[in-house]
């Protein structure tokens, strides 16, 4: 496994601010390897409020189910509370049958002892080696010792114990005025390999002091992943473990902060922007530290019929193995585009099709741009940053993916376990 | 470029015997490179039937579209009719927008005057670069001389003439009665990248002399691709260029052989089956030379609801790279095979999903099998073919897909041309 950080990695890390009632500890349970950190408490106040957004994939973790039953079972009359968070790296805890299910019950039920809730208020995440059976009796004693240690300060460590195959640990934060008082948004993520649309992401926590209702929080995430985690992969590959949850403890109310149970609502306007740019910030750092990435690839589709049909386009662009090693081969190679373009099966005219790198046009009206300079586009392609531009002269229909190439260290990553 | 053959290649090439009604010749036109034999003639009889599966991209390369179009336009009371196919490597005359158009219709132009034949006998198919104009006029003089040598013998060579980055050619033959009388199906393919399903595949070109109609031609290849080249993916990325052309001599007529005009005719049913090995052993060739391949992945997906649902998901597990970097890895990591199987999007219960490797099962009812013997599993993994099986429980459903493993040569392949 490659230990060195992505050089895509942000050069800087922002500082991270205490959200009001939310506090947080790590530990060693061994889960999977001796004295790495691997468990993330996070305890919130009484009255949070909670949303959740979760692979589609059909064969979903232990956890993924846990939370969704959750979500859904768990009305008050504010909507779903939540009081504790368990993440675990080193085991997803998924493909584990009923020992699963028996894993996270009894996990939520040491979270719940811990903190002093009810287990329904105990969310749970697991990542991690797939099929292999979680020994939640690891939690006994970490948990009560988390729940006494939690602190409201040290969210770089938290980022930290959730890491994998993370090379960096992803953190965002932004403060901004609901109503006339200040609220903060804190949110972290992992990342790294097996990540694709139609989900969340792998995991990410989004936690603020704003006084949202579950139902508008639940709204936020839904709206807010569409062009963030959703437009946003690494290999195509869906987790079974996608997990992205949303936390407003509410201590902001008392500041001064209105109660918003609407989504609707006018005074939301700043907040919804600021939390969909940590969504995006989260998700751009979760394709920078893509299993082996050397470049990161924003690919832009527009002039297609739809958005809908953009997003297929740049979908097939981003996921195609032959565009993502000729950028890591640093090669404009457009031809691999157009195939890309004509794969997707959505509405594409090749002699309106135009395609260009970092800006400069390669291709226009279906055939090589006249004016294409190699040297010039060669130079681009060293760039870390790689933009291509599709354009179908179709439409109005646009859409932007995030992806990153595909190197020989993706390979040595995933296959090199046994050589 | 790896030029080292494929250690999956074919042990043993059959003897090619003639076709009557078909001669071939190749020649270096330096279309690309210099002293390379770029250029594949082949010229027919009189009367010889021909029928073709294209690409299913919307950027198809020109040559597609002048097949289409003779094959749409090209009606005589006996259906489509062939006298030549001229095939270079070297360049796709992809994405070439009218200079493609105007390379078709010179080089078909060409092809007729050295045949003496009509321009609309003349079926085209080129593979190589995409977007660099194809100079046409190369074949000027080239094609005369092809026409005059063109003999029945060397299929081989022919085979040779086709290949891009394949490292070994790909043939197969039968011998079959139709009727009371013998007749011969020889058949050839490249493959190596770019190679996805909804295709014919890159391209392929079978012969035979059986007295067959256009409409039972075409029949035999749309029925024999479903379940041949339809169902192999080397990376899940479909060129541009894809074309599987099939042509009748009929001369075995003079042999006694009965003349087929429907599909339905019962006379046609051994004929019908080893037509479609043909194209199962040409398919299976190119998953052989995929790309940096050196395991060849056979996945069988059981127990689905449907066939469809059966080939959408081994095809999710065929396509993944986190499954196909592990069988590089010799991994038998089913955690992968579970992620792939819940992402397709299809029916699936986790807790009646089995997975078996090369027959040792490592999974049974959604968790690992309590017999799974690392030992065991790691030893069967160290085979150069993988048998991934996945039983879903819920149906009759069945299908199965070839493909390879995904290296990093493979990456290095693709990605190495400026490193």
């Amino acid at each position: 496994m490659s230990s060195a950080v992505s050089p895509l990695a942000p050069t800087e890390v922002p500082e991270m601010p205490e959200i009001p009632g939310v506090r947080l500890a790590t530990a060693a349970a061994g889960i999977r390897y001796k004295g790495r950190t691997d468990v993330l408490l996070a305890v919130m106040d009484k009255g949070t409020s909670v949303a959740g957004v979760f692979t589609k994939s059909k064969c979903p973790s232990a956890p993924v189910e846990w939370c969704r039953a959750k979500l859904k079972g768990g009305g008050s009359s504010k909507g779903s509370l939540a009081r504790a968070l368990v993440v675990n790296s080193g085991n997803a805890n998924a493909f584990t049958g009923k020992t699963g299910r028996a894993a996270t019950t009894l996990t939520a039920a040491l979270a719940a002892k811990a903190v002093g809730c009810s287990a329904n208020e105990v969310y749970l995440a697991s990542t991690g080696v797939i099929g292999e059976p979680l020994d939640a009796t690891k939690f006994d004693g970490v948990l009560g010792r988390l729940a006494e240690s939690a602190a409201p300060a040290d969210w770089m460590s938290a980022a930290k114990a959730i890491m994998t195959t993370d090379t960096f640990p992803k953190v965002a934060t932004a403060t901004v005025k609901l109503g006339k008082a200040k609220v903060t948004i804190n949110g972290m993520a992992k990342g790294a390999g097996m990540i694709a649309p139609d989900m969340a992401t792998m995991l990410s926590f989004v936690f603020t002091d704003a006084p949202l209702s579950s139902s508008v929080l639940q709204s936020l995430l839904k709206s807010g992943v569409e062009d963030t985690f959703n437009a946003l992969t690494i290999d195509s590959d869906t987790s079974t473990s996608d997990t992205l949850l949303a936390f407003a403890t509410g201590t902001a109310a008392a500041n001064g902060a209105p109660k918003i149970t609407r989504a609707s609502d006018v005074r939301l306007k700043a907040f919804t922007k600021a939390f969909r740019a940590i969504l995006a910030d989260l998700a751009e750092q979760v394709a920078r530290d893509g299993e082996g990435a050397r470049k990161l690839v924003e690919v832009i589709v527009e002039g297609a019929t739809t958005k809908i049909s953009a997003r297929r386009i740049a979908m097939s662009v981003a996921n195609s193995p032959l565009v993502k090693t000729a950028i890591a081969g640093e090669d404009a190679n457009w031809g691999r585009v157009v195939m890309a373009v004509g794969k997707a099966g959505e509405p594409a005219n090749r002699d309106k099709l135009s395609i260009s790198f970092n800006g400069i046009r390669v291709a226009k009206s279906g055939a090589r741009d006249p004016s294409y300079n190699e040297t010039e586009v060669s130079e681009a392609m060293k760039s870390p940053t790689i933009q291509i531009k599709v354009s179908l002269g179709l439409g109005k229909g646009r859409d932007r993916v995030l992806t990153c190439d595909l190197t020989k260290e993706y390979v040595a990553i995933n296959g090199d376990y046994r050589s």
